[in-house]
């Protein structure tokens, strides 16, 4: 087996952990650096293996790999760039051949989400297609928990535990101030399609009376009625209403709650800003004082507040990549396996790409209660071991102290190429 | 010396360490069990004190109590109520004495801002307006930092750290991003009229690059035109910009930039949603696409990442309280001394609350630098000190274990009082 070098990116939103990820397959390769080269890392994605911006991980010492398992973010940039298909873009995939090529690439790493597991589901079929040997793996990466076949999605565990974490400090917050001020706490969370995260706010609730008290997830159509009718009891219960709310509600003509218009690369509306206006809603309609929080990107970001389980998965599945890539495979993606609710036990096995791109998970129904507005039992016993143990970053001048790499290019052999 | 039992109670808004000062006061008292009988906290603040609604806390365990050193909000309540003047509120403080004198109450322990600091003097002033014998202490509380003589206020530190640490791990995500996706990250933080949590923000800016790029103060009025271009060098220096917002920005009218036209109970607007704002307003200038965040509540209820210098300040202050009571002093506050730098090193000082009730302590303007967007060093060397340390609560099913007291009400010897 002749020495091959490896290509790995990262791809789409990033998370508290998606370098975790980045030093499975680097530590891991460098494990086996008689059967694998050099890995170049792309810079922003997919992007750099078109123009040629390859960063030289080599070059970068033990420790600051290592210290990739706990800064949050994409260490090597990333991007919003899919593929477009071989038959019209024909262009695109010579170009990725010749970079390769050019730098005797045969792996093929891509860490991501749905729209990347398209992407490496593409380059995996190279060989087939164009002819040229390579092995394409994809390495999970998404916040928003969809993909399918995992048991879970790195990157969300850590998010999971963040807003947990954070709606019920708030709603003790709440509860403080409700005798003369706030009655009703609405926090705003990521998840465009499927409500996960969403979900995941409801952990807080583990004590009768604490918050929160109502979910409001993108799979269930927004009912203002019954949402209404749910926060007058819960103020004239506990004096106080804690709402935890999916940035894709939608109402019943199945328009987003609070569209800007804005489009993503990947044709997605750009959201953000239903908080305001359900607490607007809420102020008319039963004049209650409200208080509002966006976590946006702070919540994938929050790498002082990972989960562990998050961490741990997240570099196991980097280095089964490549494990699975010593092994001669192609598109894949190395998957969690749930074998055991509590206490947590999993495995990783192979699923097959043709099964994951494309194909997005959504909450089981009986994850969410009857009347819509919070999570079963079930749905906390698959929740909870995700969101276990804590795994702080190290700290200096009492801020997290995260890695920057030198991120140094190699020197380009081919011409430009256009994006 | 005859046994006089302690009133204690929470007041304005709620901080992540101002349960760590209840415990500091409850914790001390306890020690003097021979001086100090029983602690009664006020449900909800001073309105406990009006309505007789008085928790026992002799009742809470000493494992609970101390528990409260890592629980954010108020354990008893607080309110957002202010003492009216003794001469148009007569009937007030007759009732105050009325309760107190029912239940024996000779300490009088407030812990708030700038507000309650009013409301303790008042009380402060019972023997001599209306010949009823109390010591009343102020514990100095506030996430706004604005309390004067004190070198900093409880509740800051923690608040800084979050804000400094958030804004850190969101620009490294957007840095990540900014290559096709999101150019411009806002996130609005508290206060209202000093900008010491925006100033906090600035301390994630260590090394050249590095967000926040610009700081928006509420002390300084709002140039569209210097904004937008600092924004337009920033992106074209570094591909992106972090920008860190006071919900109190004014424009050159001296208007808030995103009033929603309610007011508090002490007739201070209610702000929030000024990000968003400023978010449309780069968009339709300069064009960049943007994610902005709200903190709100999360910010000050966020004890997962206390400044260990906070919360042992917090204690410190509640124990100080107590000991200055038994000193035989009243109408003061116990104060933060900053005696150096670097390592920090303060003691407690006693500041009389003539001189701190109803006084704003602002940021100086060295602390801003020349051209009004960001720290100077000088500011650094006064905040850094403050967030120093990390204090983590304990967790239980992955999420923080914070503590509910039992809260039970002792029974009432008056007849009812309407506040």
């Amino acid at each position: 087996m002749s020495i091959k070098n490896a290509f790995y990116a990262q791809s789409g939103g990033v998370t508290a952990v998606i370098n975790a990820s980045a030093a499975g397959v680097i530590e891991t390769a460098r494990q086996h650096s008689g059967k694998i080269g050099t890995v170049y890392a792309g810079r922003n994605g997919i992007i750099g293996a078109l123009t040629e911006d390859l960063i030289d991980t080599s070059l970068e010492s033990a420790t600051d790999i290592a210290r990739l398992k706990h800064t949050p973010s994409g260490a090597f940039g990333s991007c919003r760039y899919k593929l477009k298909s071989v038959e019209t873009h024909k262009e695109q995939y010579e170009r990725l051949i010749e970079v390769f090529k050019a730098h005797n690439i045969g792996y093929f790493f891509y860490n991501g989400g749905g729209d990347s597991a398209d992407t490496c589901y593409k380059v995996a079929q190279l060989s087939e297609t164009m002819g040229y040997p390579i092995q394409a793996i994809h390495v999970p990466k998404t916040v928003d928990n969809d993909l399918p076949i995992t048991d879970c999605c790195p990157g969300f565990g850590s998010v999971a535990k963040y807003v947990a974490t954070s709606i019920r400090e708030a709603g003790y917050d709440v509860a403080s101030m409700s005798k003369t001020s706030t009655k009703v706490f609405i926090l705003e969370v990521m998840g465009r399609h499927a409500g996960w995260i969403t979900a995941a706010c409801g952990l807080a609730a583990e004590a009768e009376g604490e918050g929160p008290h109502i979910l409001l997830f993108p799979e269930i159509e927004f009912d203002e009625a019954a949402f209404l009718a749910k926060v007058k009891a819960a103020v004239e219960k506990y004096d106080h209403c804690v709402i935890g709310v999916s940035e894709g509600i939608k109402n019943k003509d199945g328009k987003f709650l609070s569209e800007t218009g804005l489009k993503d690369a990947f044709g997605h509306a750009q959201l953000g800003g239903v908080a305001p206006t359900i607490a607007q809603l809420v102020k008319d309609k039963l004049g209650y004082k409200y208080h509002w929080a966006v976590a946006d990107y702070l919540q994938r970001a929050a790498r002082h507040i990972a989960s562990k389980t998050d961490v741990e998965q997240a570099y196991a599945l980097g280095k089964a990549a490549v494990e699975m890539a010593l092994a001669g495979k192609n598109s894949v993606m190395p998957a969690i396996r749930r074998l055991n609710d509590s206490p947590y036990q999993w495995d990783i096995v192979e699923a097959p790409l043709s099964k994951v791109a494309n194909v997005e998970k959504f909450m089981p129904r009986d994850f969410i209660t009857p009347d819509g507005f919070h999570i079963t039992d079930a749905c906390r016993r698959y929740l909870s071991p995700l969101i276990e143990g804590e795994d702080y970053p190290p700290f200096k001048n009492g801020l997290p102290n995260y890695v920057r790499l030198q991120n140094r290019l190699i020197t380009k052999k081919l011409p430009e190429f256009n994006v």
